[in-house]
């Protein structure tokens, strides 16, 4: 069960070649983000920015408008709400992220649901927090995509239905398994379950241990896998990046925030490019 | 009457524990900020966020939504006017703040009287700016809770009966006992006075004399105390920390802003925190 | 006819008294920023924080509520199309700024004459922007109060009814007499006509030439005179110092826009405090 | 056909004359910013306010005005429905950029044909991203203004017709004179198409990458084509000055974002500005 290694980060943030323009790394569509959770969509999204996908959407709450656009006004916004307009849109993406901020309510429910069903095969599709826990209450099927579920522990116990204490790698194992998907466990160092092999974090810090942390990271993941085409690696790399960045912050800082992360996303993936 | 040592707050800020999370730093509730004095509540909650708690609610007036999650989107919101909500999800939090531009009008009232009836005794609740006005004026009574009010001398005039030129330890001190709380009076050198102590805060510079500071303050004593678990300690530690902060920039500036103040915390607390 | 000395605005930038409180550095409520013209206000009402004034109030549209928070948390809301509220409010200020962004339709003009009725002998009243070419326009008579006038040369043209090419001190001097207020004439080296005196501003750039100077300028002379118990020299230090943080921000910049030199204000007091 | 030199680049950005105001620097308005794509017209915006453009005025949808004053209270708001308002004060710009965020519906084609059908022969037209798009739909004719095209290449190719494997210099030369407008290339190394030259951009880096780059190019040649006399020197300066911008932080960086490239802006100008 190998850590995570500089050196694989360095061979997965590629040098960008010069012939490139928006459309070579990608377009991501967010989709979270109720009236009470907003923050956490707007955190997502900045940081699918910041990581360097070639055209993020953020598909939210109308009362989050304005709010995304003042931390992020890269975004395009698209209301949640039209749920036909949704789907429509969601073939035009390599990347979907749902859940953060989506809330459990009827309304969430039924945002989750066109999304899943409108996912095909050749997107990635990340889901993360309420998301995670509406599929498990709902029983609802792991769609027909290349899956990453983020979940922390309690979202874990609900999607496996493997209590906290029990989750250990041979238990998990079997669960990733019929999930054909790669799992992300955020703990105090995350472990990345993938199809053949399990990655954990050496990095990660308590003063990270404040809201949005997760948000940040699944934006993260989605910047990354956006722009890198093994999957598995630009997993593992996002989930070292998000931590190595707050390690270093809190250095200084007594408790990082997710804001102050996503910030230092294009400084850290320059310094860890892959060398020429 | 002791002044507050640097000592005693180093003691107080905790080295984090690796093996934590989020759950392990508190959950903050805050309450306040009408459509006249937003900004006071959108600043205690950034502070509440700064001071490290690992999750901060804000329950405000719609208006105060987007800028509430601009200064802070690591903060959750509530429409502070769904009363029925509010006191519904009261018994989820640790430390609850409440007064933070609540302002006095029947709809303040409205909201304070359901705060107060619904927290309970395992609950530290800080009352705060107008939300102490409107208690004297109603002559409401102190919640069983762990009750920390931070007035400014005309605030303490209004709810302890005592002219601001009678303020002095013996008459506060009588009237402290009979509160049951710790009292935060607020004047060039703040006080503390705790059940069985007075504590100075040696620190403070009229730098500070801006609006804003006081929702400061309460934001930095409900993240501190979420954490912390000596409650005197926490408090003491918040009071000392704000204004030594403010002490350290006003080397450089004139005016001081609450908003600057804030920003600093985090680098403040690695500075103090226990030494290894 | 003096140039304004660096030794002038560091006497009346005095050394704060550590026994003070937000009190102690005044009360300013500005009122203006239609929807169309919102960004005035908002820089208007940062630079009288950032100057230090005890507490800021902004009366503006509703539409400016979250800008308004968004830039400075520090400033309190009124709706100013909510005339009733603000006559009442008005007599608790001790300076009054009207004018930045407030427009010239008939809803601007209501308000001015709301504002200039209610005001008394006692309070100093900033008259500024479109404040100023409505009360040529509509002829109002100058209300009772310590006014001090901001115009640029065709404002003074419309105010005073003499041509820019006519605008010499021998006919600027007359009409500042008739007005019975401080003019503060804005130009290249803007002058200050008090009663007695003509002030010649020895600084400013054309990397200031760009929209909000004014709005910015209006907010300091605020702050300034809210502080500062001599107004000529308040205003005149105010004058200065919004040019002379310009002149150093050119330096390193082709344009220097409002709210970089709003942001410097306090340093820049400190560094020009009277000395010990 | 020459590269662009910084020699020329320093020739155009002149040393601004003391006496001047900001009548001298230009009267700016920009069009777009439909509900979804707000953020292009709110960076655009800000890149002309950090060009020097002495007034800039923002015609979009209202669910964008509160983002504008967040990102540049300096520009002026007004709404893009009114679209009687919007030909009434087209006359009063020295420029006008129409297309950021425009979108292509039935209510973006009625504002580009009140816009085209506005404009003089005495106004530069920067027309930009969808408003390309829509005239090449619609076949709406050139105005009869100072014309300034900004498409990438898929724009190009519905706006010319030639497929961007056909785009080379003897193709696109045969257009622009069809036009009868300066034609900004974007690629990898952006071209510029005048009446008599074609000019390339040495600079540029694949960091630029990301949604909005487009949007801030537009804005910045509004700036420059508003202070400088030779609009062909303006154009080419602008493009110049906002690669090398991107280069710079590029270095230190993974990916630059739009709003990064607008801060550097003033800062760029004074350190390519006309030796003394």
């Amino acid at each position: 069960m190998p850590d995570i290694t500089e050196n694989l980060v360095s061979k997965t943030i590629r040098i960008r070649p010069n012939n490139s323009h928006k459309g070579t790394y990608g377009r991501v569509g967010l989709i979270g983000g109720s009236q009470n959770f907003g923050g956490a969509i707007i955190m997502a999204s900045k940081a699918s920015v910041y990581s360097g996908a070639g055209l993020t959407t953020t598909f939210t709450d109308p009362s989050n408008l304005t709010s995304l656009h003042d931390h992020v006004p890269e975004a395009m916004f698209a209301d949640y709400n039209d749920v036909e307009n949704l789907r429509e849109m969601i073939p035009g993406f390599n990347v979907i992220v749902i859940g953060p901020g989506l809330g459990t309510d009827d309304n969430s429910l039924k945002i989750l649901k066109a999304t899943l069903n409108a996912v095909n095969h050749d997107q990635i599709v990340i889901i993360d927090g309420s998301a995670i826990t509406l599929m498990a209450k709902e029983k609802l099927p792991v769609p027909d995509a290349q899956v990453i579920f983020t979940p922390h522990q309690m979202e874990w116990q609900r999607l496996s239905g493997i209590k906290i204490s029990d989750q250990n790698d041979t238990n998990n194992i079997e669960a990733v398994k019929k999930l054909h998907s790669i799992v992300v466990l955020k703990s105090h160092h995350t472990k990345i379950y993938t199809k053949d092999e399990i990655f954990v974090n050496p990095g990660g810090t308590p003063a990270q241990a404040t809201g949005g942390m997760g948000d940040t990271l699944a934006g993260m993941v989605a910047g990354f896998t956006a722009q890198f085409s093994n999957t598995d690696d630009a997993v593992i790399s996002a989930v070292y990046s998000h931590s190595a960045i707050a390690d270093k912050l809190s250095e200084n800082q007594y408790v990082v925030l997710p804001t102050q992360i996503i910030e230092k996303i294009p400084f850290f993936m320059k310094n860890h490019q892959t060398k020429k």
